[in-house]
């Protein structure tokens, strides 16, 4: 057990924390924001996280966030969950490559649909900019697809944390018109996480 | 020593890895990418990373990519150096948390100038983008000056590889017309960094 209290908004990138939280036993609290009210922006938030963003887990020792620093974070807090492969460098690097690669590519490609007001504020180039996410969106999944899903698992044979990372964000093609059976392997892959009883539990929120 | 060949930019992100591996005596090669010339989009290098970009390590198991992830590699591989908290999991995961910071939400800022072609396609959109980089920048700036910046180094007393990271990242203000004295302490933090040989001997490719 721990006391570890997860802000998160359901469909977020955070849920991959809740999920990894989730298979961890960690016996963890949240508490959902609602997003399109602006919660995240409130000065009860920004005393938690400055930046108004979730995931932000309140721990013993302070506050953590940036989703794949805390997927690391609980990879170390439980290593008896073993959900990363914590005493080999180049494969925890390389599970690290998939969470950044997720992080700073993926996610910020999806970014430019609602949130693409962050990065230029006038009408036209809003357009302009959602125009190009789902064209984005399949170059970051294509990589995917074929450099870094190479077994059942993000790490071949061996489950981690970047399964969970990668399904969270896989789940935002919908939304996009965009099918998961462009991408034989990552749909295959969807329905091994959704056959993850831990994955139902963290979904039911 | 080692057998490990970076891949990288003079002037990119790529660079902290190349101060990593110096601080920690690493003895690796490296190769300079001209990127100006395009040379990140050769089927000779793609052949090591599709994705076009710096850095890329060659290691013994195989290639690795993603600043933050090299990054913890160099770490966990040179544990002697001391670059990071390895086994305190809250430290390591703030450090893990800067790191993220400065890769998915400063240094995305940044390249909407020299970048914004990636998320959109038209003149006025890619001119929009640059126009909002520098309020951007001294955002994203503002929050390390005020939240991340808490002692001489990143992580309080201790100097980590977070300092690296930022490090480069605030080299590359000069370039769109913000001064480092702008943020007292990130402008005391580089030139306490100036001071250290092996970013003096990195930095002199």
């Amino acid at each position: 057990m721990s006391d570890l209290t997860l802000y998160l908004a359901p469909g977020s990138c955070a849920m991959a924390v809740h999920i990894a939280l989730t298979e961890a036993n960690a016996g963890h609290r949240y508490h959902q924001l609602d997003l399109a009210a602006g919660e995240q922006r409130r000065p009860e938030y920004l005393a938690i996280n400055p930046k108004g963003r979730v995931p932000a887990l309140i721990t013993e020792q302070g506050v953590l966030t940036e989703t794949p620093a805390l997927l690391l974070y609980v990879a170390q807090r439980f290593p008896a969950a073993n959900l990363a492969p914590l005493d080999d460098p180049y494969l925890l690097a390389r599970m690290q490559e998939v969470h950044c690669f997720l992080a700073s590519t993926v996610h910020i490609a999806f970014a430019h649909g609602r949130r693409s007001s962050r990065w230029a504020d006038d009408e036209q180039a809003i357009a302009a900019m959602r125009a190009k996410v789902p064209a984005n969106m399949r170059d970051g999944f294509a990589q995917i697809e074929q450099y870094y899903l190479t077994g059942p698992w993000v790490l071949g044979e061996r489950f981690s944390l970047a399964d969970i990372y990668l399904f969270v964000v896989a789940g935002w093609l919908k939304s996009i018109d965009i099918a998961l059976d462009e991408f034989p392997k990552l749909a295959e892959h969807h329905r091994r996480m959704l056959a993850r009883p831990a994955v139902q539990q963290a979904l039911a929120l």
